[in-house]
C-alpha cells in the first residue's frame, strides 16, 4: 500500500507548477487507501466559452488522476458572474447569460470532459447556487476577511495601480467570491493555473475564516503553450488545438509543433509514464528513433482520445495520403486572408503571382492547385478554411481563410 | 416672488460650510414657489445612537428650513449595517440590532426630532428594505461602477493606506451603499456633515452611473464645537448640550460657554434671523447690550424649542434664583468629585478649608453653603450633581459630582 500511496503522489505531482500543502494531499491520498475516504478536488471554469483546448486539458487530465486515488471531482461552473446584468449598460463585453444558456454550456462541457473524467467520480456544480444566496449582508461580511492592501498585493492588481490602469472596486469582490466557493463546497483540494494563484489561496484564507474544518491544497498546473510554442495556448491566439476539431485538423496540429514542445506536451498531456518518455528522449537522442515517428505516436494518441481508439491511426494514413507523398514542403509561408476572397486576389496575397491578370493566366494554364486540385474556375471564391495554394511545382503557400 | 426665493436661498446658505450644485437647489426651490412641486432632501442618521445633541440639530435645524421652502424630509435611518451579523465573530465593536431595536430607536428619534421638523412633512426611512434587496448580484454591480485609486482617494482611506492600517474591503462598499440610498430614494439634495463629503458626493455619482433623472445637490454644514469651544460636540466628550437635557441644565450649559462660541451658535442654532444677529453684535460691540444678556436670550430660545415655550424664561429664572441673585461670581474654581464623598472631604478636595477637622468647625459655624443653603448636617454626603460650595462670603468653588 506504500507503493500505491508513492506511485500516486509521484502521478499526482507530474508536471505540476507549484503546489500548497502537499502534506495535506498525501493525508487525504493514504485516508482513502487506508479507509475508503473519498475527498473533494474543485476546479472552476467559465460558463461563457464550453469549447475546450488542450490548454484545458492539463488540468482535467490531473482531475482525472486525483479520480483514480480517491478523488471526487468538484467541476465548478462559474455561472455565477456570467448571470450578473450589467444596469449602467457600460459594459459592452460582459456576455449575460440566461440560466437556459448556463445549462446548455454545461451539456456542452460534459460532452467534452467525460472523454477524459469518469462521470461517476465527477460532480458538476454552478456557483449562482450559493453566492445568490449569500445577499447583500453575506457579501460585505465576506469582504471583511481581507484587506485592501492584501488584495492590491495580487499581481495584476498592483501592476494595474501603480499603472493608473482602473481596478473597479467590483473586481476585489471576484477573489472573495472563488474562495467562498471552496466553503460553501466542503473543498479539499483547489486546482488551477499558475495565473490563479491569489484566487486558490483565497479558499484557504476564507475557509480559515469562516471556521470550516478544513483548509484546502492548492495544485496549479502550468499554463500549456499552443502550436507556435511560445504564447499560452488560447482560441483567441489561434494557436490551439480544439477537443473537438476534427481528427485530421488534430493529428496535422500536433505534428506541426517542435520537437521541443513536443516533449511539453507529453508530459503535461499524454498518458505515457515518465519512464516511457524517458526512454523515448533516449533513442531520440541516440537516433535510434526519429522524433517525428514520437510526435506521430503524440498525435495518435490525442486523436485517439477525442475520437475513440483507433482514430488516430486513420488519421495518420489520412496524412500521410495527402500530404507526405506528395512533395509537398513542410515549411511554407503563411497567410491569413478574409472569407470570399476571388482565388486570383489570393494568389496575389498569397505572393505566389505579382497580379490577378498574372494568376488568370496561370489558371487558364492549368498551374494553379488547391489542396493539389487543379483549380478550374478562374472567378472562384474561397469559402472559411485552410489550404495549400501551389503555383507550379516549386511555389507553396499556405492560406487560413476566416 | 423672487424676494421670497432669494430669502429663501440666503436661508438655506447661512451657516453651511459647502454647497455643491447650488443652482440646482435654486432649481427645486423656484419651481417649488413657481409649481407648488415638493422636492427630496436626504439626512442620514445611524439607528445606534438615537440620542441626539445640539451637534445634530445644526443639520435637522437646517432640514426645517427646507421644509420651509418645499422640502420633504428623507429622514434616513441607515439601519443596514446595524443588522448585519459578523460571521466570523471577529469584530467586538459591532453592535448588531434586532429589527426591533431599530423600531424602538427610530421612535426615541421622532420624538426628538418633531421638535425641531413638521412630521407631516418628514419621511422616515430605513435602508436595509432596498439594500437587502439588492442582493449578491446587486452589490458587484453597484461596485463596478467605481475605482479602487477612487476609493483610496478618501481622506481617512488614503491616510490609513498610507500608514499601512488595515482597511478592510467592506469598508469600499460602506459608501457605495450610500451612495444607492440616494438612487432609491430619489433624493434631489442630501445634507451631512464636511467629514460626510466623499460619501455625500457618491450619491451624485450612482444617480448618474444608474441613469436617474436627477443628479443630487449637497449641502454639507459645519462641525458644532461643544462647549469648550475647541473639539466637536460630543457624548464622549462630555462637552455637549443634549435635547433631552433638563431644562435647568440646558440653560446654564448655555450660559458657560464663551462670548465667541456663542456667536457661533447664534449662526448655527439660533432661529434668529441674519440681521437680528448682526444689530445684537453691533449693540454688544459699542457697549449698549450686555453679552450675557444676549447668552440668556440664546439659552431660553433653546431651553423653549426643547420644553415648551415659557419654559426658557422658566429656566432663566430658576438660575437668577439659585446664582445671580446672591453675589456668587461667575468664574470659579470648578472640581471633579467622586459620587458618596463626605461633605467634609469635599471641602478639603474643593481648596475652601485645608483639613477636615477645620471643615467640622466651618459647617458648625454655619459657615458653609451648598447651592447657597446652609449645610446643617456634617456627615452629609453628596450625591451625583454640580453643586456651588461656599465658604464665609467670598470663597467658592464649583464641584462636579459623577
Amino acid at each position: 500500500m506504500e507503493e500505491q500511496i508513492k506511485e500516486a503522489l509521484a502521478e499526482i505531482q507530474r508536471g505540476t507548477a507549484e503546489i500548497i500543502d502537499i502534506e495535506r494531499i498525501e493525508k487525504l491520498i493514504r485516508n482513502y487507501y487506508e479507509n475508503g475516504e473519498t475527498f473533494n478536488v474543485k476546479a472552476g471554469f467559465d460558463p461563457t466559452a464550453p469549447d475546450l483546448h488542450l490548454g484545458h486539458t492539463v488540468l482535467i487530465q490531473k482531475m482525472a488522476t486525483f479520480q483514480k486515488h480517491g478523488g471526487i471531482i468538484q467541476f465548478l461552473i462559474g455561472d455565477f458572474t456570467a448571470t450578473i446584468g450589467d444596469p449602467t449598460g457600460k459594459s459592452e463585453t460582459r456576455k449575460v447569460l440566461s440560466a437556459q444558456q448556463v445549462l446548455d454550456n454545461a451539456e456542452t462541457y460534459k460532452e467534452q470532459v467525460f472523454k477524459i473524467l469518469d462521470p461517476e467520480k465527477t460532480k458538476v456544480m454552478f456557483n449562482s447556487k450559493w453566492l445568490n444566496e449569500l445577499g447583500t449582508a453575506g457579501i460585505i461580511n465576506l469582504a471583511s476577511n481581507l484587506t485592501v492592501a492584501r488584495m492590491l498585493e495580487r499581481d495584476d492588481f498592483s501592476k494595474r495601480y501603480a499603472s493608473n490602469t482602473p481596478i473597479a472596486v467590483s473586481e476585489f469582490t471576484y477573489p472573495l467570491l472563488q474562495g467562498y466557493d471552496s466553503v460553501a463546497m466542503d473543498t479539499d483540494i483547489e486546482m488551477g493555473g499558475t495565473d490563479q494563484k491569489f484566487n486558490l489561496l483565497m479558499g484557504r484564507t476564507l475557509q480559515k475564516a469562516y471556521e470550516c474544518k478544513k483548509q484546502q491544497a492548492v495544485l496549479m498546473m502550468p499554463i500549456l503553450e499552443g502550436l507556435d510554442g511560445v504564447q499560452k495556448m488560447s482560441k483567441s491566439l489561434g494557436n490551439y488545438i480544439g477537443v473537438t476539431d476534427e481528427a485530421n485538423d488534430m493529428f496535422g496540429k500536433v505534428l506541426s509543433i517542435s520537437d521541443e514542445l513536443m516533449w511539453r506536451y507529453f508530459e503535461l498531456i499524454s498518458s505515457r509514464s515518465l519512464k516511457e518518455i524517458e526512454q523515448m528522449q533516449i533513442d531520440v537522442k541516440d537516433g535510434s528513433l526519429h522524433p517525428k515517428k514520437v510526435k506521430e505516436n503524440l498525435a495518435m494518441e490525442i486523436v485517439d482520445r477525442y475520437h475513440g481508439t483507433g482514430a488516430g491511426e486513420r488519421a495518420k494514413q489520412e496524412f500521410e495520403k495527402v500530404f507526405a507523398k506528395k512533395d509537398i514542403p513542410s515549411d511554407m509561408p503563411e497567410f491569413e486572408l478574409e472569407a470570399g476572397i476571388w482565388i486570383c486576389q489570393a494568389l496575389v496575397d498569397a505572393q505566389l503571382v505579382k497580379s490577378t491578370s498574372q494568376a488568370r493566366r496561370d489558371i487558364k494554364a492549368n498551374a494553379v492547385s488547391i489542396n493539389q486540385e487543379k483549380v478550374q474556375d478562374e472567378k472562384l471564391n474561397l469559402e472559411a478554411g485552410e489550404y495549400i495554394l501551389q503555383k507550379g511545382k516549386k511555389s507553396f503557400a499556405k492560406i487560413t481563410i476566416k
